[in-house]
């Protein structure tokens, strides 16, 4: 009789480890393994090149675009890109005062910031997990400074709980911590969780639950000059005979919970999110500016392609050339690279599989908009000790940043003021994209003076971006469910005889630029294994 | 038969507020009674100013004695201030390439940095919180950016846990988090805490426990992509057709608990250090540098005072003048600030009172070093993904902390390599104090290889500080118990005739700039209001 062949996964493999030899052995066999070491992105993609004189068409000069040109030309392909717009960049944009962009149904978007501060109404923040932008930066050269997204003197807000009065964001945390380590340590003390922790996890775990929440020598957790130092002062110590300190009052848990507060926090919960983040010195567009120094002679704006025809020897673009009164154009190359986003992209006239065609009209994109506000002081600052850092509600801005640069100086700054996208189930995109220009700043600001009542007072002017009325992307990103994913990714992604699609849409990290980077890497690799296969 | 009388205190009657009216109307009670506006520092010190010509003496120019010489001036006294190092700046001071010191001992202190790197021998982060020197880096034109205290991707250690192997703190700080919502899960499911918690609580709290803890379906803290998002992975979401993400493995309850990394993590849980936290751009010298700019015309440095007298009319002070030959001087004034440490103050001449000069002589100073490596390389940013932040471990060493600055770039780097002081019970300090500075180098290249293996390889040189070595302070700062608090703090911070003292020891903020600075503004409102009774 034949045995059952064994053939754990990987992860069955270390379980078994661990439970045969410890966590200690466990993490070995996983770093042997190479599994705790994260891949992905791991340097410099490594191209052969090509075996001969080879010409490869980028359509897209975003980021997915010029790091593909880029790549490919120092690889040594002869690269062209031409771009729909007058400028590079795609979706990762900087507004400052002065700009100004035509939205679809004809509105203005101006930008009349009177101080130095921008505005990035697309990716606004990086994780240092996205390594190849990290990389990027690194060998481009672009400065990067600490973006400030959890502080835990920002608020969380709702308007039908606390009288709608905003709670720091260190408080709710802090008190939800105190309250479940309170709770927790008498389920142990009363011997509830006997049959799940041993009597040595138990005592070790009561030791660290009365230092993790903070509470007192009858683990409860009530205010108390210890609190004090973890959650903050009523009354702070002072210096010489300023009167005695007193500790903060922590907030109850019955009223916290069903404040919806607690929930909130989790804004901050994903990996993406985790301190620190960065950003570039001066606006996103640092990074695309970058990319376009060193591909710029290879891009030709204004080409607004129609249609992508392709044979077993080639690709031929067709274009109309905007410099030149729409005149018709052709491009032709051995190679195509198409970045531009499938709301568009279903548009135009492409060969390709029946199936590739179906992915491309699959995927929607994502609704999203962004406010700014700028103010004639920072308030927030001056007033509220709000430097850096994100305030969330219930109200329909869903969030305000505050800049993480400029601290403390005087004059005007800018605050995101309402930033929202249709992905988490809520639908106030929808409203958002259906105002005026005038009509989104009038809504910001009166949400907005909920929170902050020194919006009236302080206000200078305002600008907004709503993706779905943006010509050439048509919404923000595309928006996969598991089903699409199983159904269409992976024809999207493959090389469909002399064309492979590139962008944040060909990558499992929709909406940021690492998955553009990553999905125009990893495309390029597999053109040019291709090419030299 | 008389009632017993009803004095309830504030926060009594608060409580009561809250526990009939809601802790809407407790937090509507606290604002109106200035409960939860917290107080301290409020803003620059009003002062009334001399009746007539009055002369105030400064014994120190750290931060308290240049601010109470720069805003008594602004008053109207006229100022002048005696300095017993060659430099302003006392405590809070940056070194850099090219600086040296000699320590008690005879030691050469020697900064010998390639790169334009700094280390900060004493105060090196500010909260937010701390509003006086917020408010003079505001008022001063400090330009200051973020300090990252806490990085999810530094690491937690210790030397007999997990092979040796460091733990992300963020994985640790999750972990724990899920298993504790996991056995809460568990106690509120077998309905042990069903006296503790309503029902409609009980709900939300589970609720929110699976979104907090990322707990699955069956309310178990288990590998997922769920997770994978949250924890991070250990093959992450790519672009194209790489891999498909794996999610990362917690580390288990009991291996985590017997570890002690949770304990670590407490380091991170003060109020102090909530983030953001910042850092004057280009050392911490650039605050006490702004003060010397507005007060530099009345420091006399290399001022050694010996004798503090004074009368009804005023003080007297001696000393060696050690621009010239060390003769001895005198001069006198209405009044005197004194700002020495306290460790230096109990050995000179002073006209005190008994109870003034037992509390003097009664503080200890805390002990406390520092070690700064320089590197070939950001070897922590490239390698380890660790930009900023630190890590702590059980080595003596006690933490590293990575720069706050320059991230992404080429070139040297300084690692602050080692530091603590002897305040939590550890006795670490008193080793490396008696350490040669070569030998405070080796120990802290030896400890730290554990950690970060290419020490070996990208090391450059050292420089170190040991506060218990300098001369002009005899330590770093005032080690107050509550027992030597009720003895001897107010008599300390009482004005004693014509003389007052400052700094971090006459605060309740000890070793921290704030305490230097309320302390000071506190000296000198009350001296103005006795000039002025």
């Amino acid at each position: 009789m034949a045995r059952t062949p064994f053939n754990p996964s990987r992860r069955q493999l270390l379980a078994m480890i661990g439970q045969v030899a410890g966590a200690a052995a466990m993490y070995q066999a996983m770093t042997s393994m190479g599994f705790a070491q994260e891949s992905g992105y791991t340097g410099p993609v490594a191209l052969q090149g090509p075996r001969q004189g080879r010409r490869v068409l980028v359509l897209g000069a975003g980021i997915a675009g010029m790091a593909a040109a880029y790549e490919m030309r120092r690889a040594g392909y002869e690269v062209k890109i031409l771009e729909y717009q007058s400028r590079h960049g795609g979706r990762c944009l900087t507004l400052r005062g002065g700009d100004r962009f035509t939205e679809m149904g004809g509105h203005e978007i101006a930008c009349d910031f009177q101080g130095d501060s921008y505005f990035n109404p697309g990716p606004w923040r990086l994780p240092v997990h996205h390594r190849a932008v990290m990389d990027y930066c690194r060998r481009l050269g672009v400065p990067i400074q600490t973006f400030i997204n959890k502080n835990n003197r920002a608020y969380l807000h709702s308007a039908t709980a606390f009288d709608g009065q905003p709670q720091r964001i260190g408080h709710v945390e802090k008190d939800m911590r105190g309250h479940v380590s309170e709770l927790l340590a008498k389920s142990l003390h009363q011997g509830a969780l006997d049959q799940a922790v041993t009597p040595e996890d138990r005592e070790k775990l009561l030791e660290g639950l009365k230092d993790w929440g903070v509470l007192d020598r009858h683990y409860r957790y009530r205010a108390s000059d210890d609190l004090g130092g973890v959650r903050g002062w009523d009354i702070p110590p002072g210096g010489g005979l300023m009167p005695g300190q007193e500790p903060s009052e922590p907030l109850e848990l019955s009223p916290l919970l069903q404040s919806g507060l607690w929930d909130q926090l989790f804004n901050f919960n994903s990996y993406t999110f985790e301190p620190p983040m960065f950003e570039p010195v001066g606006g996103m567009d640092a990074i695309t500016d970058a990319f376009a120094r060193e591909v710029a002679d290879v891009i030709q704006l204004n080409a607004r392609v129609t249609r992508i025809a392709q044979s077993d020897d080639g690709v031929r673009v067709t274009y109309a050339d905007g410099a030149n009164g729409g005149v018709m154009r052709e491009e032709s190359a051995d190679w195509c690279i198409c970045t531009i986003p499938l709301s568009v992209l279903v548009q135009l006239d492409v060969d390709c599989s029946d199936a590739m065609r179906r992915a491309i009209g699959a995927v929607p994109y994502a609704s999203a908009f962004k406010v700014a506000l700028e103010f004639r002081r920072r308030f927030w600052e001056q007033d509220d000790e709000i430097l850096g850092g994100i305030t969330y509600t219930d109200l329909p801005l869903v969030q305000i940043a505050y800049p993480s640069y400029g601290f403390l100086t005087e004059g005007p700054a800018v605050l995101q003021a309402a930033y929202d996208t249709a992905t988490a189930g809520r639908t106030f995109t929808y409203s958002w994209s259906a105002m005026t220009p005038q009509e989104r700043i009038d809504a910001a600001l009166a949400l907005g003076r909920q929170i902050h009542p020194q919006y009236d007072a302080e206000f200078l002017s305002g600008t907004s971006w709503v993706w779905h009325r943006v010509d050439w992307s048509l919404g923000c990103y595309g928006q996969w469910t598991d089903d699409l994913r199983d159904a269409h990714y992976e024809t999207l992604c493959e090389i469909d005889n002399r064309l492979v699609l590139a962008g944040e849409h060909c990558s499992h990290i929709p909406a940021w630029l690492e998955g553009s980077l990553l999905s125009a890497l990893d495309a390029i690799r597999r053109l040019d294994q291709k090419e030299n296969a």
